[in-house]
């Protein structure tokens, strides 16, 4: 994830790491608006006014950019999730939920990527740095859900929500949760605060948590 | 999406409505365990038995069949939809709810097809069988939306669930259900009715329907 300076020796615009995290904006949006799959990354190239070579530098692919993409956003669900997890259920659950709709509208787009093309993480890919940044996604959803089913468990234990199965409870939590994403726009007529305070006392319901 | 008789002139085996159905059925287990981008439609002419050519015949292009399959999971679910949707709300609803987890193993592989794959719909395409195949999918997702958000608000105005912005509920709603799909397999540790009893009182209180 680091920045090469061998390339930015006539540049005289961004750092290398700059261009990095300039065409994992634009690779965001392209892949949130035009879909992953409809996104070419030639486009993507031409929007950071970069040569399919020049490109290459930075990522191997479209496929590597989407890994490292949610990569980031991943990791940055799970540092808030471990932020917001402090003390007894009771608590902690109620803010890990509202705590996970704070997010920029830069985050949002990039929540969006992540829940409309986490399926692909599944699928091992031949080329090795899309191999490492696919293997690495998928390690971090499968803690970033560890943390959410160890939670609830605890609930569970604690007997402040009715025990269930907590696989099952996991994924209808993260599941609902995940959708918002689907249709979820920064430009649109609800803001995150209004979406928050229709869908937080709803994932508490779905847990059995008492109002 | 009738079959076309010339094709079948020496084949001893498949009508071509048939055949047809092979090719959705087989490209639909594709879709759902390859993954719909990684899915080679020459794979599928393969598996059955088809050049490039024939199948063509059937089937414009990979995405023609992605939006046909499409079409007859929605198509599917809005008949089931309706089948349940009768008289009050309080019992209505519920029954609506329990009658979308009522899917054969073929129906559930479907719907995680079109669950992955329903962003897709969004983006027009240059070629004509795709876009009309996309447009009838697109306006059936819509009228499937609908049911469902006359029936929250109709459940609204009885006085039986609470107000609630009934666009967002349906989201939620749908939002939730849908998720199943991504993970449930038929060949899994649970069945559809231990799922089912496990998330049909969970969406009754994302609504807030009391117990």
């Amino acid at each position: 994830m680091s920045g090469r300076g061998e390339d930015g020796r006539t540049a005289p615009r961004l750092s290398p790491r700059n261009k990095r995290a300039e065409i994992v904006a634009v690779a965001t949006e392209y892949f949130g608006e035009t879909g992953y799959e409809d996104t070419r990354w030639a486009d993507v190239a031409t929007a950071v006014g970069l040569g399919p070579t020049a490109l290459y530098h930075y990522f191997e692919s479209k496929q590597q950019c989407l890994f490292e993409i949610l990569v980031e956003g991943v990791e940055d669900a799970l540092a808030e999730f471990l932020r917001h997890n402090q003390g007894e259920f009771a608590e902690a659950f109620p803010a890990v939920v509202r705590g996970s709709f704070e997010r920029s509208d830069r985050e949002a787009r990039r929540a969006r990527v992540l829940v409309a093309e986490q399926g692909l993480v599944r699928h091992p890919r031949p080329a090795p740095r899309e191999e490492n940044a696919r293997v690495l996604a998928f390690s971090l959803i499968k803690k970033y859900e560890a943390g959410w089913r160890d939670l609830l468990a605890a609930g569970m234990s604690a007997g402040v929500i009715p025990t269930a199965d907590p696989d099952l409870l996991t994924r209808a939590v993260i599941g609902t949760y995940n959708s918002v994403w689907a249709w979820y726009r920064p430009e649109g007529r609800l803001g995150l605060d209004e979406v928050a305070d229709f869908y937080v006392p709803r994932l508490l319901a779905i847990a059995g948590l008492p109002e």
